[in-house]
């Protein structure tokens, strides 16, 4: 590696400079404040953990995607989190156990071992909310509402919203009785959503048993028209497939009647990139970007494993992909010159001005840098012995 | 692993849990604004980067305490950032490059193999600010004043301050000619300051020479009378140490002016943790603390491996560390419990109070809750058909 390439990044990897930085910052912190304001305490997971912990109850994907290090004091297998859900559902069943509803918040760079998607980067800026003990409808409808306002702070005017909900799959390929081999196969095929594959694996099948209903669930999609569609294919399947479409016919009309700019869309066997859900999925998405911008779902399984089974649903967006799609604003005021004078009052006049301003102070170096190329639209003068604060043209 | 200890995390690494994260977000804020208000611009380097570019310019220590992982993408190795300061250095040289003086801030999480002291953790909350393109000493007390600034905030409030100047110990090896072995051992004896090690290695060198100087300087630190001790043992040794002398004792005599309550020390043979530093160094201690809190120095060629020499000073602090040792106050108001009704009026009157108070809307499982025991003083109630609040005693 010669000098001239030292400085190249890998794929997926970006040096992230002002003013982006500083709009990252800034949101970062509104989301922060608002999910504060909503009653969801910060917690800061740790970076790196045995891989164990990272992984319990966390399916395939979420392990082909984290880095492993080994623990040079233990000898043991480590990972640098891919995902801090499972590290928040960790916290609440173990290392916070407490009693009752617990909402917590979080926000950092996550590390994916490959991009998930050509759109986006190895290191997202994971910011996010977790609702433990509740396995009410009313627990998603906040958590989805917490979303749908992260992407509104974001300055994204148009969003849309893909609900699934993963028992419904989970039921039929159950009365189904695949054999192993036919279940993955189905599997691949659904995640891909190949459905000439689907034709193929599921033709055999007589009319209305559990596995034809999985065939005719693959080609329904779209709007609240799917819905009805699907209460239609699946009618009578079972009392789990209805109470999962109930639900989701419930949280349509409210989502409809509360967000009616948001445009919604059904997909009944979504199973991308979720890793650890067992009931009512969501991913939001912006026009033109393929993507899921912020996704959640429930996860009641996760806690069990620590010990601890609790019903739990949350969200999480990537702070650096919303910067990068919204139209946020933030304004900056210009910065104050200050000269290289080793004046003691001047340097009384900044401390103090530094209270409440952006002072940047001439270094020798500085010679006749003009201070407009510094971000600075005043500047510091000595007028009669005096420090004055003098307007820059 | 079994349920039991599958929540157990590494050694040094930690879940940071309310309100603790809480306090830790506050100060995090609190240096960076402040560090924006000195003209230092926020910059987020990548979690990872190719080993080449991470390593670049730094010494062995570094690449000991830096994890490596396989680019799944390339082959090649990359390393997760043990240390931001060579990011920014690179981030200047090569994606910046700006003309003339750049003051760049960040924070971030750092990951170390091991953790470098028994008090503190693998994956420390590093923040800090470098200056590029300024050689002279009025650069140095600025980033010495900024980072005594954040020691302050942190609300530690005695701070002791080490002074060093690594070009000393350089000058006198390079004219001992000792031959690599030597030089190697002699390396290691300082580092752990190891004075009767030191006599062995040096005890044949006749007195005056470059060798007899290094095992005198070994014997000297302390405070300010340290220096006139250094003065006297190195005098006429060269006109790079006597400039190096003449530096500490500018600065010491203006920190002392500036800072009166900042305990001085000097160590001329200080070696530990300075991986690429060229000249003044320094590090803050809180008493009863054996780790530095923080600690930088001038660097100067870092910038010249990634293609453009640039002259560099510049800090950084472990924010978590400065939370645990320091006495900061933050004073979060107590919270408005709201009940479990679907009123939409009621759904006004929160999303109205959310715009700067926290609101907790009670889940059906909340049941008989006492809003007091989720950090609530005041509850929404219905009076006459209008939603109000009630104070709780």
């Amino acid at each position: 590696m010669t000098i001239s390439d030292r400085w190249l990044l890998p794929d997926g990897v970006e040096d992230i400079l002002p003013p982006l930085a500083g709009k990252i910052e800034s949101l970062r912190r509104e989301l922060m404040d608002t999910y504060q304001r909503w009653g969801y305490q910060l917690v800061i997971p740790p970076l790196i953990e045995y891989l164990e912990s990272l992984l319990t109850g966390t399916g395939n994907d979420l392990a082909l995607q984290t880095f492993k290090l080994t623990d040079q004091l233990t000898g043991r297998m480590m990972g640098v989190r891919a995902d801090m859900t499972p590290q928040a559902a960790r916290i609440d069943a173990h290392t916070l156990r407490q009693e009752g509803v617990t909402r917590l918040c979080y926000a950092g760079h996550v590390l994916h071992t490959r991009p998930p998607h050509m759109l986006t980067g190895r290191t997202p800026i994971q910011a996010g909310c977790e609702l433990f003990g509740s396995q009410s409808p009313v627990a998603d409808r906040e958590v989805i509402a917490l979303m749908l306002e992260s992407l509104r702070l974001a300055g994204l005017p148009r969003i849309h919203l893909d609900l699934a909900h993963v028992s419904i799959y989970q039921e039929l390929v159950a009365a189904a009785g695949f054999d192993q081999d036919t279940e993955q196969r189905i599997f691949d095929a659904m995640r891909r959503k190949s459905v000439p594959e689907l034709d193929q694996l599921l033709a055999a099948y007589p009319p209305g048993s559990p596995a034809a209903r999985l065939r005719q669930l693959a080609r329904i999609s779209g709007g609240r028209e799917a819905l009805a569609e699907a209460r239609v294919a699946l009618e009578g399947a079972s009392l789990v497939i209805d109470s999962a479409l109930q639900q989701l016919e419930l949280l349509a009309e409210d989502l409809a009647a509360g967000y009616p700019e948001v445009e919604l869309g059904f997909d009944f066997c979504e199973l991308r990139g979720y890793n650890y859900h067992t009931g009512l999925v969501f991913a939001a998405y912006a026009p033109g970007h393929g993507e899921a911008l912020a996704k959640g779902g429930r996860y009641d399984a996760i806690g069990k494993d620590f010990g601890r089974a609790r019903p739990a649903t949350g969200f999480s967006v990537d702070v650096r992909a919303l910067v990068g799609l919204g139209h946020r604003v933030v304004n900056r005021p210009g910065a104050i010159w200050a000269p290289a004078d080793a004046d003691p009052a001047l340097a009384g006049v900044i401390a103090e001005l530094r209270m409440t301003e952006t002072v940047i102070q001439a270094l020798p170096e500085d010679g006749q840098t003009d201070p407009r190329t510094r971000r600075c639209d005043r500047q510091l003068v000595k007028q009669d012995g005096q420090w004055a604060i003098q307007r820059l043209d």
